[in-house]
């Protein structure tokens, strides 16, 4: 197979895109998918102030590389969780990329914040996951807002989010249909949160990290379950196969015809939130979830 | 394992429904899910002049049986598409059924009707599928509007509707979603049409054939394409089985979730259709879709 831009000697065969490339042209591939997402769907612009959150795997430093290489105006974000094994891995392969690449860090220590996830595993009786994603979720949005950075980006490439989107579908989450996208603009007190990988797959964004030789941490988390997303992820490789283009145009065509049937229904249905009577986080509740968090495992 | 209402051996699995049941306990689930869908959905009452669309099939053949022995005025419609090898196997299915259940039946021939199927096929170059879907929904609303039946019945199932719901899931077809439920009712020209047994799975309604002893015909159309129909078909079951329950959850979800999203969607960028102007039935364009298909066999 030859490159579909050049006639060299192809590396990467990409049926959905109806293309293959060699090494150098794949590179560009990929950046053009990524400024596709930003201009398409007005992600950010130059003038704005970009952190990453860094886990240490192939999608978030592919996207800082990228976003570097691009000119934006970043810095990164690691949240150390303290999980035993994969914590260690992962804060090492983000300090030593982002040593490499100049780019500017900041680690968050759950330990010493009092919420390391063995703890909170430990002690609190609900799925880890849901716990762990939501302090995540509240330190990178925390951090964003009181270092002055208007753009939170995260790697959630096309078979996440598609995953999620198939999940939401599946039991009709009106809510969160309305709410997925890779853009959620600044509102009520979050800040902007966007994924410019959308629109490459896992495949192509660990191709993108073998090709550009950025060494990404592949240490899984010991508690994840996440059976569900991984077998969704599995169904749609399937019918990718039988159907090249099929997990774009399925989340395509969801921003573009499905989600703004959900977002008016959110409108409607929709609470806003206020500040945490705590820590003035916005929240649908009296406190926000990580206030609950702590205050349950004070009472442990 | 034992049958979970009379504890004889059970012959009939259902892990979706956490259960199992002998043969009568069988037939008992089967009526109660369908009583169930008629009562929840107001399907129709026994003041109805129920027409069911017979193709023959295990479903068709399946839904007269029970609707006859829960006493509704029913009677038996089968279009004979003129396919070799399998329009005669279906319509002597049909035909001998609903003698021996002394069910009324009419049969519309549409070799007499100059719409034999082998002759669309040859002389229109389109998916035959569809042009034989447009051609049976036309008859069937048609005979039910002449003959004074205020209710079309038809034997699709809960894998033909999570097929179908899947699919336009995919693509994100506002219009179809808007539009799919057991239950549409009588409007613009178009009578009531009624889904029966979409809470039984294919697996559910053939147990049910062969237990009731119901000899259905199985002469799979030669033209039939539905291979993307297939194949979600097969994903789904793939996904029940490891999340029984999921396809009606999937299904029921959209109807009380999902469908209003797209319904209000519908409403706001919908067309209303006006009679054609060759045969009265309603369209959305000038002509209807079989007086466009009658006119093109006359010019070809």
């Amino acid at each position: 197979m030859k490159c579909t831009r050049c006639r060299e000697k192809a590396v990467v065969a990409l049926p959905s895109h109806t293309a293959g490339f060699c090494p150098p042209c794949y590179l560009l591939f990929v950046e053009r998918q990524v400024q596709k997402a930003i201009k398409d769907k007005k992600l950010f612009s130059f003038d704005d102030r970009i952190i990453i959150a860094l886990s240490g795997g192939k999608d978030s430093l592919a996207l800082a590389w990228q976003l570097k290489k691009l000119g934006y105006d970043i810095a990164g974000l690691h949240i150390d969780l303290a999980i035993p094994q994969s914590s260690p891995i992962a804060r090492d392969h983000v300090e030593r990329f982002c040593r490499a690449y100049d780019i500017n860090l900041s680690v968050l220590e759950m330990e010493k914040l009092g919420l390391s996830i063995p703890e909170v595993r430990k002690k609190i009786k609900r799925p880890v996951c849901s716990l762990c994603g939501k302090i995540k979720r509240y330190y990178f949005n925390k951090f964003a807002l009181d270092n002055g950075f208007n753009v939170l980006a995260t790697g959630h490439n096309l078979d996440d989010e598609v995953a999620r989107l198939f999940s939401n579908v599946l039991s009709w989450e009106s809510a969160h249909l309305g709410d997925q996208g890779p853009l959620l603009p600044e509102e009520n007190g979050f800040t902007r949160k966007v994924k410019p990988l959308y629109r490459l797959s896992e495949f192509e964004t660990a191709n993108f990290c073998f090709i550009a030789e950025i060494d990404y941490g592949f240490a899984p988390c010991p508690y994840s379950g996440g059976a569900s997303f991984t077998y969704y992820k599995t169904l749609f490789d399937e019918l990718e196969h039988k159907q090249p283009g099929r997990k774009l145009s399925f989340y395509e065509g969801f921003l573009k015809r499905g989600r703004k049937a959900f977002t008016r229904l959110d409108l409607e249905e929709g609470v806003k939130p206020s500040p945490c009577k705590s820590c003035g986080y916005p929240t649908s509740e009296e406190s926000c979830g990580v206030c609950r968090i702590k205050h349950m495992l004070e009472q442990s």
